[in-house]
């Protein structure tokens, strides 16, 4: 089916998160989480809603990023049936290419685009995004995929196939998960700005919620790290898994380390020990540090990076975001790329609408792609869900399958008026 | 010596070369050279100027990150005897960095920031940028650098090592340099969008005016690169380099096959021969081509991305640009660790005024770093110098080095009203 885009709005969103210090890591001190947001109107009188993520200043460099893509969308053609030639339009303008390539700011514009398309997509077929895309063909699902850069490391035919040895036991993997939803971990028990009180008293509560896993951020200064890890694993005992996020605080040498005094409370995964660029340098964290686990992801800008950082043996666990790369289609390609290397995709979430966002191309990654939700696990962090339409439904340590059509991506028509920069009220 | 800051004026400026096809390639198929251009005033009454280059399209987004900066510079100090702390304060501001981290737009107008601060410090001090640069001790010049995530690769004390190796032959090499200029190759004759006859009448020209190596670019039509590659190579005789440029158009395979066609004619070296985020890719086709050299670097986007071309030997030639990663300082970062794996950097330039900046960083890098002009080339093409207030100066296929203070990139008043986007008179 075709349609028409005919308006484009763009809206300066954000949160001002900073005052309580939710969010704070070793990187990211005072984040205001932010979403540079987008509505798609088009003629058959149906909206797409998308976003890209930031954490405060520069979410307005994102919007006007936004508004340079208006020439390539508004007054054309959107074809529900080949959402890859709009990401393809977009990605490959060949003034705008210089721009990243497929990085940075222009590609975290792109994905809110594109994330938008896919959410009027499912409005229009009265499906959520995860049951679209599990609804697709092999063939379909291999189209949505820009091959440039990839065939060194996986062809076209090969995803074909793979895609192919999933399709008979989709049905049953559907209603596995409609019935038991899809496990996530929590991290809101770790954030550094917190006291060691909150941090025993939030991680007691996680597993109390039913969370087989919990994240601490460190980094920040190593005997704090050793007491925290200490509180926490006595706060939820042996069982329950203990991810620890670096934020690209080290150096290569520094990550082995400071992991080295941290393991006696038996970390399950290094996230982010270094530099989101640094491939060889996570495969060298990689040797050093196993059997801890090596996490990245969330700041990977595109395709190839991760194609690398499957190739070199760099990572255990693969982080997809749903707003740092290209949006859906660019995620597709990835998950194809994580299922053919055997990498578990645990996409990063939290922030303002990232859970929202991140729900459907992991379920869509179990019912089509990788079969399996073993060793997989989504972020979920308990922050600002209220200012959505359809917010995520946590039960039992799992998300919920959503059921509305879309992407999950809407924000109250409220919020949109009250957290708009900076003429909003709570801005004010 | 240390003055305040007291006014940011950006400009968008735009050159409509795609009207002519000038710079045109197998990727940028109608570039539109365009600047985000800054002007930093202060209280000293010395203006600095820099810019960061796009193809057109977008420029603005890169205005608007330039201005997200306007709080870290406008009021605040700048030290120019520490102009590390200027770069290293806008790299980690808490909440932009979530824009890169140090890539894409954030990273380029942070460059635009970073180069007019050198310009102004060049101007203070009564000197060319590269003769600043040259006149530091190795001290000052590691502590330019923001040494987070190198270490693996160099540390700073054997950086100072390197360095300080060199300070004995400065002396002579920077009269060589006076004497001599620096060598260039030129692309003039090479764009995709010039008939046959075009590109014979100039590389021609080319070897008359004296340059040892020309450019073509290659990527769209292998036959037609076929036939323009025995046309080049019966123009420039058997003696002058050809240098081959795809600007991104391939995967792994396909390069390596389609330079097995062209290697008949001799190429020099084959530039981004794919993805400029492909490290690994790049190392497979290094092996595979050789002896043809692999050049890579224009879109090369940090410093951790270059440490990995180096470490994973995936270049021969490191092609840094002056505007696409953080300005001078990352910059002298790359120059050090390309002298310290002892690949030669043979500068990107062409697009607008990016002649005129990169010419700086090759001098500095003969006299205080590399200690050599051996196998190492400045890119030049002869567009848009009328613009600028000290054009660069070539004779005999050598840059002349600058004698005017600063760093060559301030344009011509009446360039900066007749091309101001869209309200100039050339727009209008």
């Amino acid at each position: 089916m075709k349609l028409t885009i005919t308006e484009l709005r763009v809206h300066d969103i954000r949160f001002p998160t900073s005052r309580e210090l939710h969010g704070s890591d070793a990187m990211n001190l005072d984040p205001d989480y932010s979403a540079a947001y987008v509505v798609l109107s088009s003629d058959v009188g149906v909206d797409g809603h998308g976003f890209t993520f930031t954490i405060g200043r520069g979410n307005e460099v994102c919007a006007a990023a936004i508004s340079a893509y208006v020439p390539l969308v508004v007054g054309r053609t959107l074809d529900l049936d080949d959402l890859g030639e709009f990401s393809r339009r977009l990605v490959n303008d060949s003034q705008l290419r210089w721009l990243g390539p497929e990085k940075g700011v222009a590609h975290m514009a792109l994905a809110a685009l594109v994330n938008a398309a896919f959410d009027l997509a499912g409005r229009v077929a009265g499906k959520p995004v995860w049951k679209l895309l599990s609804d697709y063909t092999p063939e379909q699902i291999v189209d949505l995929v820009d091959w440039r850069y990839l065939t060194d490391a996986l062809t076209p035919s090969a995803a074909l196939d793979l895609l192919k040895d999933r399709v008979s036991g989709k049905p049953g993997r559907e209603l596995q998960l409609q019935r038991e939803g899809y496990p996530a971990y929590t991290t809101t028990p770790g954030w550094l700005g917190y006291s060691d009180d909150l941090l025993v008293q939030l991680a007691r509560e996680a597993v109390a919620d039913g969370f087989g896993q919990i994240k601490l951020k460190v980094g920040s200064d190593l005997a704090a790290d050793i007491r925290r890890m200490r509180l926490a694993r006595e706060a939820v005992g042996p069982q329950v898994r203990i991810a620890v996020d670096a934020n690209q605080r080290w150096d290569v040498e520094q990550a082995i380390d400071w992991m080295g005094h941290l393991t006696a409370y038996d970390p399950w995964w290094i996230e982010e020990p270094t530099s989101p660029d640094d491939i060889l340098g996570h495969a060298a964290i990689r040797r050093a540090v196993a059997p801890v686990k090596v996490a990245t992801g969330e700041h990977t800008h595109n395709r190839v990076m991760f194609k690398q950082l499957l190739a070199a043996q760099a990572i255990d666990v693969l982080q997809l975001d749903a707003c740092r790369v290209g949006g859906v289609t660019e995620n597709v390609a990835i998950l194809l790329l994580a299922a053919a290397f055997e990498v578990p995709v645990c996409p990063h979430a939290g922030g303002v609408g990232l859970c929202e966002l991140v729900q459907h191309l992991a379920m869509f990654d179990f019912v089509a792609v990788s079969g399996s939700t073993e060793g997989r696990v989504i972020e979920y962090v308990d922050h600002l869900h209220e200012h959505f339409t359809d917010p995520v439904r946590i039960e039992r340590g799992h998300y919920l399958a959503p059921t509305a059509p879309g992407m999950s991506a809407r924000m109250q028509e409220q919020t949109l008026a009250d957290y708009a920069y900076p003429a909003g009220r709570i801005w004010r």
